[in-house]
């Protein structure tokens, strides 16, 4: 793979350099892929002027890569007439998302400079949510009709493949009235006997998806199932497009971001999870609130836990000193548990019907490391502070918090779910807390109990 | 998609009625995914039960994704002429993959029952290491010769796809050697003119990797230039195997699991990240010590601190209780910074040249943030303990706690990269420990100077 930050200075350096022919020659042979990575590293001023280097073939391959932001400063920058031309030479729907991200009158006068068809069928593709199969759908689809024979299907194949530039995963069969029959894969149809009839050899069984389904749905099902493609049909069941697995790809990359997001207390509800870490500097804090503010009442309760044993702190002021340790410990390992739940539950490793199964193992897991760091804190609390019962009630309060944390950490997840909540949502600010409240409630209790013996 | 809990509990029934004919139907109609999934829910008894009413092919898919441990109890259930006639109908890679899970002599006795040719391949395939290109790649690849014309190209490729069922994404090309010479799509052969020489028409520029090469790297550079498939050679050059974009996506799951593991301290250096969950309970334990051990040494330094100010304590005691409100907040917004940092870096939309820009946006989230809960909390703490200076104090601590948390949270995973540590590890535990240090440090110092207006 290429070494991101040589390559970058590479461009930086050609570009200075203002040989036309050098320039021309390195840009249009790096993989649109690179290019884009480059592209991310270069000055706004440098990304122009290396954009305007591509050809139109380059351009409109690396437009399709770029961010949304950098897409919309390119355009705004370079002619209208060269844009509208690479734009034409993209695929529908990276045409679809670049017009849908610049201002209504930009995207109108783009539309107004293709091709009637074109224009049409990216207008068409506009019109449905971006987060659907329709909004995430590629237009062009090669389609054969049902009864043409294998070597008729072949032959009108070989011209649309060849002055369309078209992804040719399956090839799908429709009606008269572009219903969708059925689906083809390229390898039989090149293994079939020539005279046979479409509608012979394909496969009537599809998997389709709607072009309002929610688009992690698509995702789900083609990597579920391992297509290429899924194909996207309307409420009447005619063909309007086909979801390819790169898009597939992106977008559950997409959801494991939200669900690292989630996890640590950051909320894509409101705000989109691109957003964050580049949008508005308001639209990140407002992400970042609603789990801040729970967190908050949650440790006001741990507060009031310690407040209600004013009287035993104020008796022996010392044991203050090893809350931290109770609460960061308990804090760490059920946060462990949570994760390797949620996780688990997000790759099908842990389902509900073995929920028992993982409980009783954390437990066990807990119960041995708990006693493991309560014995470890008992005796070094006893050497430090000169005090066996001191040293055992840290030590207890420790094991018995560890133990109570991974419980809490596993139980969780399961619960959330069954009640049909996404497990992912804060588990971290939540196990954090709980183990706060409940911790320092175990070792204040522990403390009172044994006051008598340490003062 | 599949209600799977409906879809299990149907299984269950018409597994119990005995009703072969109805049993059979059902189950090989339906597709290997969903039955995976279901037999993911059975008991042991019901899932051999389940295996032996499928036909060979049906099993054969559905033992392609099984994880290890069923593959292993299905096998040692069955009989093992049927047993190998089900393996010949798998891919070569899926063989190895469940070859190498079973002992050495159970191993032997199916290599000793398949064909020469077959077992010969899996053999080579057992002889690379797990994580390598070697390890995943499918020896089955369909190759054209580069001095055949397109006509005969398409008829040799018409007849070994539909003797061998090998998966067509791309067709390769190599010299008498079998060394890779060039790759096309099939998209290209079938509308190329039939005369031509398939070297005239191939593209000679191929990404490939080495039979030693990484996983991760070959699952990375198929997911980045969105490949199908990628050729794998050995040392001289010569086509080995492909690996392929469901391989790649399986890979980069993995990747992920392990990157979330690592950010709540789970260790998966020493211990496989799929044992961590399934394995022995000293395994899980092994893996989730090492961070603890840290984190405790890390308490212990919370625990020193608040020693050092030991007077301040004794003299005021109740401002022990505002200690878990601190370290929480803080630690949960020095979660959410490093999640994002984290997270960012792993998909590429920070990087290091961006690095002083978003250390400097999350300074600014942290002041508001940390302003705004500063305020609130000296309020509560205000009205509650009657006092303007606890009040202050609290808040003020908060305040710098949050915004130093951010911070420290957003800075960390950049000095992790500079120092070509993986950011992703132990983010979690490693910021809670570190805030609790400087929070605590922080907030008995404003105690302690405040000392006197608050007796």
């Amino acid at each position: 793979m290429l070494n991101l930050e040589n390559a970058t200075q590479r461009i930086r350096d050609i570009l200075k350099s203002d040989d036309d022919k050098l320039i021309r020659e390195e840009l249009n042979n790096l993989h649109s892929a690179d290019l884009a990575e480059i592209f991310d590293h270069l000055s706004s001023e440098e990304r122009i002027k290396a954009f305007n280097y591509l050809t139109e073939e380059c351009a409109a391959d690396l437009l399709e890569e770029l961010p949304a932001q950098f897409q919309v400063e390119i355009l705004e920058e370079i002619n209208e007439e060269k844009a509208a031309r690479i734009i034409l030479r993209m695929p529908h729907d990276s045409v679809a998302d670049v017009l849908g991200d610049l201002t209504d009158s930009e995207t109108e006068a783009y539309l107004n400079k293709l091709p009637a068809r074109v224009s049409s069928q990216i207008r068409e593709l506009l019109s449905y949510k971006e987060d659907t199969a329709g909004g995430i759908m590629n237009s062009e689809v090669i389609t054969v009709e049902k009864d043409m024979t294998v070597e008729e299907a072949l032959s009108y194949i070989r011209i649309k493949a060849e002055t369309d530039k078209i992804d040719l995963y399956y090839v799908y069969v429709v009606d008269k009235f572009n219903h969708l029959c059925g689906v083809l894969s390229l390898r039989e149809l090149i293994t079939s006997p020539q005279y046979i009839k479409i509608e012979d050899i394909m496969i009537t069984d599809i998997f389709k998806v709607n072009v309002d389904d929610d688009q992690e749905i698509v995702a789900d099902t083609l990597m579920k199932y391992g297509f290429l493609a899924i194909p996207v049909v309307d409420h009447y069941g005619k063909l309007k497009g086909i979801v390819t697995w790169d898009d597939a790809q992106e977008i559950s990359e997409e959801e494991t971001t939200e669900e690292i997001y989630a996890s640590s207390g950051i909320s894509t509800d409101i705000i989109d999870e691109d957003e964050i870490l580049s949008g508005h500097m308001f639209n990140a804090i407002r992400a970042r609130l609603p789990w801040l503010f729970i967190t908050l009442i949650g440790e006001f309760f741990a507060v009031n836990v310690a407040h209600h044993f004013d009287t035993t702190l104020h008796a022996i002021p010392i044991i203050a000193i090893f809350m931290p340790l109770l609460a960061g410990l308990g804090g760490n390992i059920g946060t462990q548990s949570i994760t390797l739940m949620v996780r688990g539950l997000s790759t099908g490793q842990v389902n509900m019907s073995t929920a028992f199964h993982h409980i009783f193992r954390e437990l066990r897991i807990g119960l041995f490391i708990g006693i493991l760091f309560g014995l470890m804190v008992a005796v070094f609390t006893w050497n430090w502070q000169n005090s066996v019962v001191l040293g055992s009630v840290v030590g207890l309060a420790m094991a018995i918090n560890m133990t109570l944390a991974t419980v809490i950490g596993t139980v969780t997840p399961f619960i959330l779910k069954k009640l049909k909540i996404d497990p992912a949502v804060a588990s971290g600010p939540v196990i954090a807390t709980t183990i706060d409240v409940l911790g320092l409630a175990v070792y204040f209790t522990l403390v009172t109990y044994s006051l008598h013996y340490l003062l």
